[in-house]
């Protein structure tokens, strides 16, 4: 389905970078979902790039609900967002018309679109285009939380420095829920910030690790085959661009464990079935277990560096030496974390609505 | 869709582990591909339990295509595949009807089905169901081959053995497609099977990693938005169990790089782009860029151990302790790997026939 | 999705004329639906060929269920019936190798297929396959009816007889989920099967109309864009070999009547919104509406008729007169109701998961 | 997938009457498809109403492209078109909130949105949403035509009266591609008009038959099961308001031929398959044979009208009587035909693509 994602409830992103409007279409939200503008706004600001360590480029993000909602309240129809582009500078990215910057998808664009890609500003590959997604998932999101479910995300590694671990979920979840770089220990943040800035004066950016949790998933959600909680998710997280890899509970440290370590033992708590230990990221068989839904995603460095690179110019095949000019992060991963938020909700939505129809989430 | 996967290619499975037949239909194949029964056979026994470090339970997996083909070719409808289930012991079993084994799927079944399910041998969400993939996937794989496209699967990690480094890939990929316990190094590979030896000496069980490699993907295939190719090899990989991670490339080693060190420089060899390094795994943007796709996958160690685990009884909802009985796997990471190249076949053959038209596999 | 239909509950159909098995899997039925073996049988049966009036190829039709059931009860996990083919004479079908029979599929599919395709006994193009329907259309309507949603297939006209008017529907439907020539006045079945008869005297064929009544389906199913149930219900009847119209409530008559006469009077029932008229169909906007819903198919005569007619030889593209031979049935019609009975079964099963949730049904 | 259509060229709709945008998302377009504003305009222009039998609304529908196309040509993203709503008076609409308008969608609206709907001048369900399918399928169409694939709708009957047949079938398509009111006789045009007039002095409304058809398409597209050309034409068809009906070929006449009658007989023209008549309308087993595709469809008169009817206030569920008052269409039948058109459009160009590729329109 390409641009669409999810068949209960199913989002339909598009928009370039240097466009009109990106946007975004929620097809199958129950009726009667608030919309909370404010909420909405704020996860739009979270993902606004801010200070030294983002682009200069300044978006407002003003978006607006033009269809699918009235009087504040979804309406069951398809929920459509838009949000205007309005800092575009496309002088700037004139000279990279077809030398294809290294790790972009500049060459893999040309294969596929032939020439007709809007390649300004990244067009439709462009990390701008997550807004629309972020914008999408803020309704998702806020409808999950009515129903007790909570998620939040935190920059788990960033340029070599570590966050600290989870604790208290529910008072984690809320704190980063108010961060822009969403980190739990402020210290390590002002670590993290540093290394962007060290990469940044030599042209060059780092990567990160990303955790999210998500607190209160009803148990018996997911399936065994093919639409597994994990294999959902996973679909969806790699659309943030520079995701590489996804992990859930222990992820790639399971491997090395035993089955006597890797093993969640199971006890009861309050009459409900709870894990000692959540190897398994909350997830059993692809289905939800009532425990913490959790999962790491790799994210790369930020490709565009400013330093000069060896690639090539697909108008002629030749080889060239790129050095890039133009507004850019020398780190994405601390904006990508509400994407990431944000696009797990929207997956969550889909999964519930299966499983208990359409007005579920009312 | 469920146990569906796939859009203009789509495989659809079916069965319990101790039903009458586990199967798959694969919907959207070209007409005329050859349908090479030794091959088929061939990949289908190198899934099979073998030796010491496997599951006693022997099937001999003597599939049918008792649709969609004709004269030893697609006919272009649905090709469907039945693999009678032989050597059923249900007996086994019953102890465990309400008694949640750690890390498995039976408390989360009986959340989704309330106590319909099909417990018998793990029903639906056995490994034995993936037979039906393998067989599905041979039916893609060698269509793949005929137009240039080989891949492979090696155990890259077991019981914290590694195995060496991918390096002559059409060599490696040969010799893998050889081996029951697929390893580039038969010395890594004596250690691996000590070690889940030892493991299942104690009742204990190991995980490990698999790496994937595809050669000879067209460029130009995949989507930016949502149906990457990482997206989508995803969301089928979660479908193996006990997967619990993927990382495309350079994978969660990506985060830590500089972007100077992750991005591939290009350059051009024989008119063709190519990259030095690999660390985008073949994939830009979503998009294959005509490098090797390459991928990993973190396996669980085997949740069923022969030791003592404390759990609970959904019968009532009450605090147990388990040791399993039956037949099982100490280690199921050398066989998941011929699963992970045939699931990878039929996500490329899906992929590629959306790109260009269902006769392209012909 | 070719040969799989629906999202929530989705049914995919395999098999040839003259292959080893046809059959269906139905995946997304609810778990603890009963297996009234008796009453798939009997649906089976109303299909199969009876008489002097139908081809004689007769087939047992003895289904099995190999998966998704257990105990008499759906698991949960994909359902999936194999219906042997048994009685297969190939020989009869050598000549129209090809040979396009006229308003066959024999020319379109050599088109698609490139000469893959199983020609015998129309492959995968044949009515046979309609039985994989009716047993998966079985499970599903007896899931149904445990809800209070009947529903009844009469043939309304066949070669130019007219069946009585549907009147007391609860009775009627009744009546006619007994009878294999599915007519409410016995008479002019009688006629009808006479038309059949001197049809087929003269080695010609005949055609007709089916009219499928549904009661009981709850208000508020259904989508404006683009899953009218309308929408849905068609798409799936045109499968039906034959079918080539659809039309809901009052129909094709409706387009000559003047909104005064065509507009459903609303009026209050035992605190339920009832129509006087129903020239809707129980459908407005593409949501039922809480009245029976109903709709008219037309069947076309069936195409193989034992006269001279001018045809092609795609082998050469030269024109021949081919004069068929074989084993085939001067009308469909009657066969045709309890197939599309079945099929609007699975429509409606899929459209109320859709709406409220996979466990609706149970 | 509700308000999203099709798989390789998928189009999704949003929007409200009433709302500040209504708009479509067509994803899978080739890159590189030329966008001719001025074509686009033309076919809005003929969907617009337009003298006395039209509702008094006037609407610009100046849409804009917001994504997808640049430089006048599709780049392969999605493309996004929008559609201000400027003429709103929703104060005229204040009376219906919960008087259920009979034959109307405003109770079953009631019934699936629970009183979130934007009941405003029809909301999601209102004939002006067709605009933005007209918008996108101009794009599609235009695309067919340049791959020498023509199609064109006329008002087959209006107010009992009716058109004169087809004949020559590209000077017919040339000439109803300029006429808002489309028929082939304009004698026939003109006592059409008289008919919804007279109706119109009454406060009554009429109905009518459009019919399409296409010529040039390929031989070999669509599937026997379940996607068959006129499942998949007749799905998108039950979308336009007021249609109940749809015919391929000699549609609901054929079920009163015989098989010698109804079947077609084949020969050779120019090498090509050709068939003397064309009562199965272009398609056999599902999948075009190369003759003109041609359908029906059976619009009902418009709901609204201007005398006293028995109806229902759902606030309480009690009986009372309605006369509208409002902005309406005596008939919409005429405006209808180029809505089929395009939507006939849009489901072609899926089709095509799922068989030939994504590349295949550029």
């Amino acid at each position: 389905m390409k641009n669409t994602f999810g068949s209960s409830v199913a989002v339909t992103i598009f928009g370039e970078s240097h466009g009109e409007y990106i946007g975004a279409v929620i097809d199958g939200l129950a009726p009667g979902i608030e919309i909370d503008h404010e909420y909405i706004a704020h996860m739009l600001n979270l993902r606004r790039p801010a200070g030294r360590i983002s682009t200069p480029r300044q978006e407002k993000d003003e978006y607006r609900i033009v269809s699918g909602a009235w009087e504040n309240r979804t309406t069951g129809s398809p929920l459509t967002i838009l949000i205007p582009n309005e800092s575009v500078k496309s002088g700037d990215y004139s000279q990279m018309k077809t030398v294809a910057r290294p790790s972009h998808a500049d060459y893999t664009a040309q294969c596929k679109y032939h020439g007709y890609q809007d390649f300004r500003g990244g067009g439709h590959f462009s990390g701008r285009i997550t807004a629309a997604l972020v914008a999408a998932g803020a309704v998702c999101r806020n409808a999950l939380e009515k129903k007790g479910i909570l998620m939040g995300t935190h920059v788990k590694k960033c340029g070599g420095i570590s966050d600290r671990e989870l604790m208290d979920l529910q008072d984690d979840i809320k704190a980063l829920n108010e961060k822009s770089f969403a980190v739990l220990c402020e210290e390590a943040g002002e670590k993290m910030r540093g290394a962007i800035l060290a990469a940044q004066e030599t042209g060059d950016s780092v990567g990160g690790v990303l955790e999210t949790v998500v607190l209160g998933m009803p148990a018996g959600v997911g399936e065994p085959w093919f639409d597994t909680l994990e294999g959902m998710l996973s679909h969806m997280m790699f659309s943030i661009p520079a995701v590489k890899g996804i992990e859930f509970g222990a992820g790639f440290a399971i491997s090395d464990m035993r089955g006597s370590e890797a093993n969640d033992p199971v006890y009861i708590e309050n009459g409900k079935a709870v894990t000692k230990t959540n190897n398994n990221g909350g997830i059993n068989g692809g289905i939800s277990n009532g425990m913490p839904i959790m999962f790491r995603t790799a994210v790369k460095p930020t490709p565009t560096i400013f330093k000069p690179q060896n690639t090539i110019d697909f108008k002629d095949m030749t080889e060239v030496t790129l050095e890039p000019k133009g507004r850019h992060d020398p780190a994405i991963v601390h904006r990508a974390g509400i994407v990431q938020t944000a696009a797990t909700a929207i997956v969550l939505c889909d999964a519930l609505a299966m499983r208990f129809g359409t007005d579920w989430l009312k």
